[in-house]
């Protein structure tokens, strides 16, 4: 069974030859034009063909005023004719020897206008008569960087082994970008809309057996068939680490998932025992699910929740030793002769060498650094350790120094004995925000966790290490 | 006994000529220079002193090799000379005259160690003996734009009615850059450290009394005298908005703060009921404190939980929602004839028009915005809209259209019957960190609540308003 739904989804990701339905010829700022701008930038292999009623050329391409005027066989449809110009589309494509279309038009069943529910009923039907697979409506389609497929030419050319099964195209969008400055990277994505034909279990089944996908994410408003999706995502939780961004958890946010994407959320009861019962991970804002994500990804398996704290600031360290510990997380005492190690060579004033180690005023010597980082790392009392770097606080000179840091931090990680994870605060004035994007691109290149806030890293590890006590052996297995 | 104290202290914050003790003049960026370089730059209009042994000059400014060699008066001295050297500096002002000094080295008590312990023990008897009062030893200063004093030259020139009492250096730096960001101005900062003599409570008597100060927010490791700061912080509470930030609340933290600043933390359960008897506003994070601060200062009193949601793209608004109710806020539906008056001049494909109103499709039209904002602004079933921006999801040519919608807001603001906050997702992203700064500012300009995620800006509104139910007429009085 698992064999065929994937054979069934497999062409979806490897289109041959793609028309472009709807492109608009007069603005090159139109949304339309985002689709054909991506393909071309991320080099799309196979044929591009564009159609619109009015003709004429776009960056050299001739537009076709019918898609049964391209003089070649098309597979694949990305489709951004209206609503009413949707059900059409379909017939058109079927006599073109279309697979799959992607639907992009809003303005079907979610507006619980009685119009857009016809025309989703009308698109429904069409795609069964037709055999045409439909992703959408109301949605972005499909990124699959392996097969060079992209709605925005600002995601990652390279792939990873994370998928991600997304009802809204703009939290998808979100999440990909900022999950991609820490190093995350995607097999597979499908913002998949209203789920009028191939609906989130179709995906879930797909990725399941999905040999370049080992992490499959999950932003859902609601579900077509409960008991479908129970079977479907207990089984990938089986073989797979899953994780549940739910929208609509609460009666309000349900009232505005109706509107989206016409679902209907579900109690948030039935939810978390489902997530209970199938080891499914839970994340409560997209925040957290990047988190979740980095730390899967980059955390190396810590046996335990004891963490070392080396830091830069008497007061940063006594905050972030609060929030671990309030988030379930140990940092235990510095043994006396570790601490006599370190103090035979680390002046007292201005540090702190208990754990939380502060190292502000000792910052200058990376080898002394190195050094304590080395004693720590060896110690059996903590499974892993926390850095931290504030760039709103370092002077303008102290942009070496903070690279320095990470990279005595990367040192640290390469040759010792504990996972060493990164918080770097982020800042929106412009010449500490290039700095904090070189800093963070030193630690993801070589693959270190990055998080934004303590309350970011203690929260995603305490996600992740809770899961881990209550499912042993399946992650870090 | 309030103008007494208050009498006490105003001269610290009028110095009439600082010498500044210890300054480096080898190396142009070491920390002692950050002193020089920050009242210059601010303009401080007494006259400066520079001493070390070393002699020379800094800046075109002669360097004197002993404070008594200062040709004329000083009443305030500055003093980063190490720790050992620092008993002797009190006895050299007093013959100078001195009044107050502010001791920025560490490496005293807080060390542990018994020769910390001894100086510190020396510096407090010296003071005593000479009348000399102390800021520190261990800490920053004093900040107070008024007076053209700072400890940072990139700290706001104008000054404002909050102020800040902390014994952490970092902590208020960090503080003070990120509140400024989103408008927030001080009245007077200390940060204090090990407060050897003038200590939390004599500077929260003097800012009770003080006429340029309406809120006062607190960074505490612990108190000095238990007794007294329970009575003084009580009827500060009673005059004025009092915020708190705890350091050291956990077991773990509380180790850290014995070694930051010497302090005996208290148990969490003390200080939770204590802030709960004096009504003060209890932040858990520094990040929590800056958006109560936001909060206090820039939402107009609402009268209540109920929010109108106004934002672009349907995921996020399914979000945001969820985020707010489940942070205790309320999102009610839009009632029909509403809906039917916004749908009159919007169309419904990919919008949201129930509460959460998702504008995404209709955003090119600052006209129906700027309508749909006036029909929500006059309903009576909400206390206050929220907008948001994403600007990571902004595409390169849609720099205008978010300044459009911010200006739109602002317009909305300032017409409307309800107060407006903004959410504006920050970026590192260099060129979206440009975008970001240019939105928050022309946000703060006019005064608008500014928050960086969903999350922050409710919990924000859920502290601030459940403090005004919990303390009925305290604020928004």
């Amino acid at each position: 069974m698992s064999s065929v739904s994937y054979e069934k989804l497999e062409f979806l990701f490897h289109p041959h030859s793609i028309a472009l339905v709807g492109i608009t010829t007069a603005n090159p700022d139109h949304w339309t034009r985002t689709f054909l701008d991506s393909l071309l930038e991320f080099n799309f292999e196979g044929p591009l063909y564009l159609v619109n009623p009015k003709g004429g050329e776009i960056a050299g391409m001739k537009v076709y005023p019918r898609l049964e005027d391209v003089p070649s066989s098309i597979d694949y449809v990305i489709s951004t004719v209206p609503a009413r110009a949707t059900p059409g589309l379909i017939e058109e494509s079927a006599r073109k020897g279309v697979k799959a279309i992607h639907c992009c038009a809003a303005g079907f069943g979610e507006t619980g206008e009685e119009e857009g529910i016809r025309l989703e009923a009308e698109l429904k039907e069409a795609g069964q008569r037709t055999g045409i697979r439909i992703i959408g409506p109301n949605c972005m389609g499909i990124y699959c960087p392996k097969s060079r497929l992209s709605f925005q030419s600002s995601f990652p050319r390279d792939g990873g082994p994370v998928a991600l099964i997304s009802q809204s195209g703009g939290n998808t969008t979100n999440l990909i970008n900022k999950a991609m400055l820490r190093g995350v990277r995607f097999s597979k994505v499908i913002s998949y809309g209203n789920a009028t034909d191939l609906n989130e279990s179709d995906y879930i089944e797909y990725l399941t057996d999905d040999p370049e996908t080992s992490i499959i994410s999950l932003y859902l408003e609601g579900v077509k068939d409960g008991e479908r999706f129970r079977r479907v995502v207990r089984r990938a939780a089986e073989k797979k680490a899953v994780l549940l961004l739910k929208g609509g958890v609460t009666e309000a946010g349900a009232r505005a998932t109706s509107g989206h994407t016409g679902s209907l959320a579900g109690s948030e009861s039935t939810w978390d025992s489902l997530c209970k019962q199938a080891g499914i991970i839970r994340a409560s804002t997209l925040e957290e699910l990047v988190n979740a994500l980095v730390t899967l990804l980059f955390m190396p398996a810590p046996r335990g929740r004891r963490a070392a704290i080396i830091g830069f600031g008497g007061g940063a360290s006594v905050l972030i030793t609060d929030i671990f510990e309030k988030n379930g997380l140990k940092v235990p005492a510095l043994p006396q002769e570790l601490r006599d190690e370190i103090r035979s060579y680390t002046p007292i004033a201005g540090n702190i060498l208990r754990n939380p180690i502060d190292y502000s005023q000792s910052v200058q010597s990376i080898q002394n650094l190195t050094r304590t980082l080395g004693i720590v790392s060896k110690w059996d009392g903590i499974d892993f350790i926390v850095s931290f770097i504030t760039p709103s606080q370092a002077s303008p000179g102290s942009r070496r120094l903070m690279i320095n840091i990470v990279e005595g931090m990367l040192e640290g990680s390469r040759a010792g004995a504990k996972p060493i994870a990164m918080v770097i605060e982020p800042s929106v004035i412009p010449h500490e925000a290039e700095d904090v994007m070189g800093l963070i691109q030193l630690c993801v290149s070589d693959g270190m966790p990055v998080y934004f806030s303590y309350s970011d890293a203690a929260s995603a590890m305490n996600l992740i290490l809770t899961f881990a006590e209550n499912h042993p052996g399946k992650l870090y297995g």
